[in-house]
């Protein structure tokens, strides 16, 4: 099997999401290995040798994505057997002119707190995780206020880690609901305490097949996990969003990435974070 | 202020990805707008309506971060008053040579989990989120010897965002114990529960002016908040993984991506998901 390599003198988190981007183009397994903080010439000969024994152990030809702010260190992991491909390179000379200054490399600058106002936006994700985690399955319904969205949804459509994400990745303050056999599943009614956050509700739904194969992980061979119940509860659910105008999405098919995307792009909700 | 938009006919993660890592290089303050899900040409017109209408209200020239898997779309956006940068066009091809196989791109790809065996690794990450939060704060003990990682600190120093982006982004089953006054904080040491699992802790510190300001926004005036008692937990804590070996970061200039890529390159774990 080919090895992907992700390599910077930094995080390679820029790398990895690089990488992870071009090789979504194509349908092909594939090994993935991290060397990050690769930030002295002899760390990056270390690189190399691990590149090269790659290539001979595979005999496939290794591909490196890197972003290095020195060029000395650079020119090491360039010399290796793999095949080299460093996005930045192509792409911040045109930038830098468009913007009218120039750039300013600096390891960890990307992702760092460093910058002015950047500590804000830190502050604001983890204000948020804390958020999510207090608000997490209903328990703290007083707080709604303070939500930017709050997700509704049964039990195990995947709503703690849509919140978890939203929050963590831009900021967002997310609530999350659980519909329940309290909330009298026959004719399910919008809960009276959501009423007023009417506008802030964003539901979840899966298909039946799926839920019950996850729900009978969690306990097999239950009423709770039966394909019966899932494909009920699921019905009256949706039947209420549909009632309430409540906007919803399918989540079967898709990742906790793509259903935070699909959230945002649906309810123009304001990340604070980028 | 100048506008950046980052636009797909997909979620637009990777433009965000790849327009995050290009402006990180450049000190400016900017604002942003993802427009995704950008499907069909009259979409892109609104799109370009938008980045026409920035460019006038500002007389700055908007950015756009684009990722397109249909080219009459692209079509339209490129000829938008923007200036656009599409990293996929220049990368696609060579890698495609070096591969040997004809790229496939398809909307959603990315992050989708469609392929054979994503689902495996959406659901590690899933179950890695539910054993995070299963384990948070030091309340599930016997959980331990699943954990890849066991994060140790002090309270407020960022164990529960960092165990919870380790789960969400990689997969990592990261559980975490807060050392308290309980655990006789004069000298403080490893509580039993955890001597069985001393391979697999990792600590977080941090500076105690910053711990302190975390503390004040949560009771403002305690001791618990205090300057001293932060000094002093943080000293303790810090002596105590010195005596026992166990690795730790002091967190107070990092962001959340940063602590989790630096754990992941001292301890070697390895990601389930990439």
């Amino acid at each position: 099997m080919r090895t992907i390599f992700y390599i910077s003198d930094g995080t390679a988190l820029t790398a990895e999401a690089f990488g992870r981007a071009m090789l979504s183009m194509f349908p092909l397994k594939v090994e993935h290995k991290t060397l990050a903080f690769v930030d002295s010439v002899s760390k990056a000969e270390q690189a190399v040798t691990k590149i090269n024994a790659a290539y001979a152990a595979s005999g496939e030809r290794p591909v490196i994505f890197h972003t290095f702010v020195s060029l000395d260190i650079k020119r090491v992991i360039t010399a290796s057997q793999g095949s080299c491909y460093d996005f930045l390179e192509d792409f911040v000379d045109p930038l830098s002119q468009e913007l009218g200054i120039d750039a300013q490399p600096k390891t960890h600058r990307t992702h760092g707190i460093q910058e002015n106002g950047v500590r804000d936006s830190y502050d604001s994700r983890i204000e948020a995780v804390n958020y999510a985690l207090a608000n997490d399955d209903g328990s703290n319904i007083s707080d709604y206020d303070e939500a930017d969205i709050i997700m509704l949804g049964v039990s195990r459509t995947g709503k703690t880690p849509v919140s978890l994400y939203l929050a963590l990745q831009y900021g967002i303050k997310a609530a999350n609901y659980p519909l329940t056999e309290d909330d009298n599943m026959e004719n399910l009614q919008l809960p009276k305490s959501l009423k007023l956050q009417r506008h802030k509700l964003f539901g979840l739904t899966l298909e039946a097949q799926r839920l019950h194969e996850i729900r009978s992980k969690r306990r097999e061979g239950s009423r709770y996990a039966s394909l019966q119940q899932c494909r009920f509860e699921l019905q009256e659910v949706e039947k209420m969003y549909r009632r309430e105008a409540i906007p919803f999405l399918d989540s079967t098919r898709f990742s906790v990435e793509e259903i935070a995307a699909k959230i945002l792009a649906e309810t123009n909700l304001e990340r604070h974070h980028y």
